[in-house]
């Protein structure tokens, strides 16, 4: 799979998320375009994460003091210097031959909270590496795990990410089976011949047990039946704190609660599974308010999809997430400029919310309070 | 009349209901094309049908165990593998030669509820046969019927019904006079030589008979003064259950538990009838809501119209049906293959149902409560 | 002015008041064209009478017998086989040759309720005549009067009205100034050479008087002093009931009702006035709720404006309305068919209003009841 | 920059808002065009300044004497002609070479309270001496600033404001930052050579001083530190009324009343700073609910962005603005036919306002209630 890469993308010249989306759709193999692009079926869900943003409108405040914009915020108990992380996207290789390494050092060096996928087409390894040797010590970087059939390969992943310094552990919960969409089944979706889900490959011998690792892990990748009460066991295979990812009910949030996680987000990943499923801002306030039911704790709610602007995550953070995920951006970004397009792309959002917190009065994000959105 | 059907279509290359649809558009002859996509006038109800699932959203809950899918459920006492049932459809012989055998085949093979129309191009006689040869038993089919002027007519009818095992009598109720779809005026539509109402064909000299009782059939098709009183007339014909199709209020569903019906189907003909009708799936709540006023009952709301989708299925559940009926979808996978479309077209919503109810976290319909949906 | 009719249409072919629009615009001169279809500057008004239509759905009975559907109504106590009223209009000669006697024509043959607009290009007289002559007694027309600067001439017109039999005065309330066509100010509309404002012609020396006449009353034509303490004056002047046409509040209805009025039309003068003028569907409600407020009386709420189709006359019955008057469409089968066409027209629409209250279960008007629409 | 202006316009024929824009787009160079036309980033906000406006209706009066229209209004105690103010625009000599001259003859013509911004090409003094040669003497002018970085730079421009006899001084508040326009950062948007903001150059040498001043004033035109708290400072300098321009809240509102301030324009600058922003019309029923929950007072609060038409007037008033600005409309005439052609958008624009008052019954700004609108 060769990249339309000849003329180097000046990628300072992108302005917005738009602008690396348009650019990457033009260089990317229609293989790889779809399979980052797409929803499930008829992606209602994808789209109805966008326009969810489009209800809200911001009541901004004036004549406040907005000379020190101050994004940062605390996340299982630990700083960051801005909400927009980096959401766990799959199969990174696709957009840019360095991948998952490039999104990591553009991450690290912006001291953004980074998540590998268990899907990775670069190991868990080799992912903490890049980033580690890119942040100056003030990041964060997060594994995020799908349970398989095999609990001995999941229990060997929540190892291999805690001895690799993952501060936390992300439960994809979402995908008790794979979502359909329909462009990578008709495309027939497989990942080009040289590139793998790395952190199935057994050390040594790359290039064949690739191939039989892969086969393996796609029947195996799901498991339909992990319910809450396996979540015990998972527990109990980690210190790491623990996130699930892709809660979008009030009752499930203080589930998770019970189960001693650590918090959810708020998250349909990105349409891609149950097409029809409730928009994630629409979905966000009754998150926030079944967990504040239970009066003030540490329990964190997040967010993520859909994200395209700066004010998006103004309004997010209005409606009770404490930080937001950007998942497809990223990969625009890589795709246009390696690390320096992903760079760029975190750049940028964090430059508009900087700019949306100004306008918006709010200089640090303890006066996004609700009342700064209104229905539209 | 010619079917383009020189190049078989490999039916398993059909992935959606959509698909499907697109490829039946292109084979059709405009005249049964028309017959079947149409609506009344100017077709506000039809797309009506459509859009009211979009107002919903699936709020979906995560781990529960989901390896097991079961959709079964109880219709009228009797158990069906799945709430996605066959429902009548007129004069089928103009999608495919063989017509209602095809799908009558295809839904006895599934094991799906198969309702013969009054209408159909083939007689309630043969296409019992070909169910029956195709189902293993546990199949069901049901009568569905038009009150004809005639009341001998009429009569007889149910009685071949009874005679021939029919589970259920299927009343029509929306339909006192035929609603009028533009493009069968302008087409100035009819059945082609050698295609036959056939239940109205006596036994015997088909050729000329039974353009004599197609249009003795016409002329005395509605009853528009058939009404609640004289439904203890139809009851008194038959020891079969009847069930209401077309009923989209409160308070003509509770008239049907007056009258002894064992049930409503809430449907608007398709958009077919009354243009400018409520939309079934925002009439079904209602309904619901009046029959369960009057405390638990066997009394069964069942919904045709607008399913494309699995997770259509879902929300037409969560909002009180106990199953749906599909009608068009069934016509384009007849137009496309026969038998074999037809039941691609029940295996492929069949799918969807599965995958959606274990992305909803429902291993089974009991699960598929109405805070399964949210307003989107 | 010549008009494209070398080919007659065979108005029978025209099955929808839609057909009716497509054929007349292919036929009329830009001039008149657009002189009928506009709205007031930017025609909000003008498409949200239609689009008003679109937010309630019809709620049908099933198994009422309506094997006799009888849509008659009283309206200034007075029984009129249908809720179908043909509003008054301008300068209908711009349209066909023969212009109001034609549309009179047709609806007394109809013998629905006719209103002579004040700017006819036929003499109220010579309507009067060729409505009578067509009609076989049964029906009934009105006189609508835009009350002028010359209080003279004003009462002129209502002295001739009461002599020529006409049943009622329906005052024009909503054009105490003219609204902008901005289509009309672009074309310079006025009337083509030969054709006259026809109530303001001296009798005798038609062909200079009238264009004396025409210039007269143009600058004269409105008289914005004029207010409800005027209305006692009106009255003294005759016996006629009086209608007020372009009521849009409950409060203005009511003191309708306090200076003696006999109804009041919810109207916005076809979206011709005040655009950005609620629409008359949705002003509809307040006024039959201010008005039922005083208790029963004879009062009479009619509506006019974006009626197209059967189901349209049947939701405002169901929102209050005693009946319906339509404008446009009667144009449209005049510019076609001249009085075959206006009668064609009538035909459908009354036709389609037969269907849907069979459809509807509802065998008369009485049975049009609010419940029977429904927001969608 | 030359601007397209061989065949002079007769801007007579220009009737609408509208009209004048067309003209407009096709006359300015892209730079100018961009530059007034963009809102930020996506442009939300600024479609939503227009889409509000259709979500009320009308629900006009009739036979109320409407044969003289007062639009009069008084605003911080000063009668007005009119409730149509002309909005404060920067660098209004891109769009017609007489830039401020033309459009503050233009409005002291009209007798037009007129703003001059403190980004104007033509100085404060200037405009001052152009509006008030052609004014009779019953306009009026106000001074908009922005607070600059530089306090010495601030305070100047108000002494020189007051001592010109600005009757108010009318502070920016919503541009802490400067909002984003894409469309200008892509065109690298600066004043063409030879164009200067005014107001910052030193009397004498203009040719080189402009550029440094330009450049000067660039940097430090957006003081972020500027607060609620600052205000006194500012009221310390002048005894001209200050009005706040670009409140959305009520809370803000109430902070304005306690500051001192004499009125708020509910604003959201054009949609050209905080994308997303609730639009103004949307915001303009909270501010006046605040500021009337503390009584009577001569507190004003005004309104500017998204009037294209009288009838939004008259929905503004309707809301409780007490008079609303125009801002590109007014470009769009300067741009079309120098003062002539601003002249004559304001002649549009009362006229519309007129017809809408005698439309909706409403003979003065008195009786344009709030019952006079409805959500559509």
């Amino acid at each position: 799979m060769q990249h339309t890469t000849e003329s180097a993308i000046d990628v300072s010249t992108l302005l917005t998320v738009r602008d690396a989306e348009r650019v990457a759709r033009t260089m990317l193999p229609k293989l790889a375009l779809d399979y980052y692009r797409s929803g499930a079926d008829a992606e209602i869900t994808r789209r109805a994460n966008r326009s969810a943003f489009r209800k809200w409108a911001i009541a901004y405040h004036v004549l406040v003091d907005v000379s020190r914009i101050d994004a940062r915020v605390r996340v299982l108990g630990n700083e960051l210097a801005s909400p927009i992380l980096v959401a766990p996207m799959a199969y990174q290789c696709l957009a840019h031959p360095e991948g998952e390494r490039a999104t990591a050092r553009a991450a690290g060096k912006s001291e953004t909270l980074y998540v590998t996928s268990t899907m990775a087409t670069t190991s868990l390894e080799d992912v903490a590496r890049e980033y580690d040797a890119a942040s100056s010590g003030a990041g964060q970087r997060w594994f995020q795990l799908y349970v398989h059939r095999d609990r001995g390969l999941t229990r060997s992943l929540v190892e291999r990410a805690e001895a690799n310094g993952y501060g936390a552990l992300m439960l994809t919960v979402d995908t008790p089976v794979l979502g359909r969409r329909l462009r990578d089944v008709r495309n027939a979706f497989k990942l080009p011949t040289g590139m793998f889900a790395a952190n199935f490959l057994p050390a040594g011998d790359i290039s064949k047990a690739g191939v039989d690792a892969q086969a393996a892990y796609t029947s195996g990748r799901h498991e339909p039946a992990f319910s809450w009460r396996d979540l015990a066991w998972l527990r109990s295979l980690t210190r790491m704190p623990l996130v699930l990812k892709g809660v979008v009910r009030g009752d499930d949030a203080l589930r998770a609660v019970d189960a001693g996680a650590s918090g959810v987000i708020v998250s349909n990943h990105g349409g891609r599974q149950l097409d029809g499923a409730v928009a994630n801002l629409d979905a966000l306030p009754g998150v926030v308010e079944a967990v504040a039911s239970r009066g003030p704790s540490d329990f964190t709610v997040l967010m993520d999809g859909g994200i395209r602007w700066g004010t998006d995550v103004l309004k997010a953070l209005a409606l009770g997430a404490k930080a937001i995920f950007v998942g497809r951006p990223i990969l625009w970004g890589l795709t246009v400029g390696g690390e320096a397009g992903a760079a760029r792309v975190l750049e940028i959002l964090r430059n508009e919310l900087a700019t949306a917190m100004a306008l918006a009065g709010c200089p640090d994000v303890a006066t996004i309070t609700r009342d700064m959105v209104v229905r539209s």
